[in-house]
């Protein structure tokens, strides 16, 4: 079959992720297994569960990784908590709001859509005006950073609006979680997924997921079993749970060595100074892409710092400036999808994505394309504003 | 926090999996990362699908990895063949037969479990029998090696009953493919998943999966969508197949990179060398285990050469004998399952965990620790029956 040894190419991953993996993770990825029930290995998920409450901000006792990826920890936070009829509000305004409403109607839920256009946040009166008129609503089902907009949805106020109609909060942080803060006690938040491959720079694969005591006691008050075998965390509960640990399915070690390293150096780091990093190199791209003519997508204060959408003029053919960036500079950014499939960038600065050296190494690459295609006159503007954002004090 | 660099403990793993992991499987691991929708990634795929059809011996051109463990594929088996109120007869022999006929019940399919004896394989009469007395059986669920008995069960019998009848045949192989023959083409098989933690030699996280054509077709003709968004076949095929390649959820990178390396260790070492080397090195070890007075819970000829259950004397402690293989010799046996909890000791050679090496490193560590005990009389009889095997010609 002449399969042959896999030397990869360089990339520098600014997309929607995977974002790029510190040397120290790879390397933990490479360490050679234990079983699944070893008592070694069973220490190890204690510490990555410890670590993800402190980057969840939670002391919720139920938190942990879904063996799968980030869409898999979407489809978990939907069959467990939901039973055929129950009403699910799902704000849409982005490919992972129509996602969430489908899975929920898989589920034999009712999806009642609170829609917003893409690249706008969900409007909480919006979300009210839903409770109020319909019957018992489940859950309320909202995109913290939306990864098809850039759209940076504000929680507390739609978690207010959960607490006075007795609706459980589930929140996507698939893109937020490690870049931006999520939290989920002071935010009243009672289920919440998100993927290792964004601000984590863990590799996809993996969904840490937390859910509340309230999410547990309606999980447990469940009329019928989860539609899940896989998915079902009251039997995934016992495994991860200290003193049972029965087995439910073979957890991926490889995967959960990565986590714990990639968590590791978050903790180490330290949550808020490394907010303030996704916010700075956010604020510089920005800067320096708006030079070019690139706007974001979303409204200033509704940007997630952790992933730029920005509008591609029609003059400029995006795909082929994508693919020259890719083949030319070996930098990954995402296109559009969905309806802003061949109108939008996707500028991903996530974890280790995000640094002075990428930003300037990116728009360095686009003033060079629009330089050569006429679309930009002045060399070094783009990098002058992002220099600008960088000099100030921090 | 405090959670220090894990460096960790020598493990020797004998149990039903994770297995040992060549280093050159280690090394891909540590790959840095290219995007899931590079060019130069979806080449990868390309390739991964190719080598998987080679282990599955298919021309399926439906043969991809499901993005979670083994139990993801079991899943996926049902979800995407069960509509509600589909009949499926599932063999219950073990463990593996009971979750996957709970299953197809969370899925609103009707059960029909042909029972046997754990230990003993399912007979053909007896599936027979509840696809005449029964109406229309959409498909006819059968696991190959039960990973909890170490029963082996001849397949061809079976899917000659499942195309007289007109139903799909489902076969679970995790505990098989890449140890003993899975040919799914000659065996008419229609769905079949494996893991990738067990005679692949990878670490667990993938579940290889094929579909035949007739499969494909139950699957275009549902009446309503697969309950699962994340394990639909229907939009999964979309991004593994070529020419489309839309983005369903993000892949998992590095442990796609892991099984590409696994799997080209299979086709370099060839499927009739692979198996002649397990069956070998099972023979060695049941030849010394017997001397020891551990029978296989299995008759001769339905004993699987990948994972060997014994069973042990009343007299012997199991789980302190089996604790103290793993803290003195990091040596790791699994213990028995459900009813099979503290009676049997489940002894895994599969995939690079299945040497000459291995096999005496476990005897000679039993015999030491049953001599000490006294249940053993002279040093060297369960070596000496393996060497028997060994010394052979081949």
């Amino acid at each position: 079959m002449a399969v042959k040894n896999f030397i990869p190419p360089r990339r520098l991953l600014l997309g929607p992720g995977p974002s790029m993996v510190h040397p120290r993770v790879l390397r933990a990825l490479s360490t050679p297994l234990l079983g699944h029930l070893d008592p070694v290995f069973l220490a190890i998920m204690d510490e990555i569960q410890a670590l993800l409450r402190f980057v969840f901000q939670t002391k919720n006792r139920f938190t942990i990784a879904v063996s799968g990826t980030g869409s898999a920890g979407m489809e978990a936070s939907i069959v467990n908590i939901v039973e055929p009829g129950d009403s699910v509000i799902v704000g849409v305004n982005g490919v992972f709001g129509m996602r969430w409403a489908s899975v929920v109607e898989r589920c034999g839920g009712k999806a009642l859509r609170v829609e917003a256009p893409w690249g706008q946040i969900i409007e909480p009166d919006a979300v009210e005006q839903v409770l109020q008129r319909s019957g018992p609503v489940k859950a309320v089902a909202i995109v913290h950073a939306e990864t098809s907009t850039g759209a940076w949805q504000p929680l507390e106020p739609i978690s207010q609006l959960c607490r006075k109609h007795d609706s459980l909060f589930l929140v996507d942080a698939v893109t937020s979680l490690g870049g931006a803060s999520v939290e989920i006690d002071q935010w009243n938040i009672d289920v919440c997924y998100s993927a290792t491959q964004k601000c984590l720079s863990c590799p996809p694969g993996l969904s840490p997921f937390t859910l509340s005591d309230r999410a547990l006691a309606a999980i447990k008050a469940r009329r019928v079993p989860c539609q899940s075998w896989y998915l079902d965390m009251a039997l995934i509960e016992g495994y991860w749970a200290e003193g049972t640990r029965a087995y439910h399915h073979t957890a991926p070690i490889s995967m959960l060595y990565a986590l714990r390293e990639a968590l590791r150096l978050v903790e180490e780091e330290g949550l808020s100074g490394r907010f303030a990093r996704h916010q700075r190199n956010s604020d510089a791209l920005i800067a320096g892409l708006t030079e070019l003519g690139l706007e974001p997508l979303s409204p200033i204060g509704h940007r997630v710092p952790t992933l730029t959408c920005v509008t591609v003029p029609a003059h400029i053919p995006e795909a082929e400036i994508r693919a020259n960036l890719l083949s030319t500079y070996g930098i990954e950014v995402g296109g559009g999808l969905g309806p802003l499939k061949g109108k939008v960038w996707r500028i991903g600065l996530m974890g280790e994505s995000s640094t002075e050296a990428h930003v300037l190494t990116l728009l360095n690459a686009l003033e060079t394309l629009f330089l050569r295609s006429g679309w930009l006159s002045t060399p070094g503007v783009a990098l002058q504003a992002a220099s600008q954002i960088y000099s100030r004090r921090v």
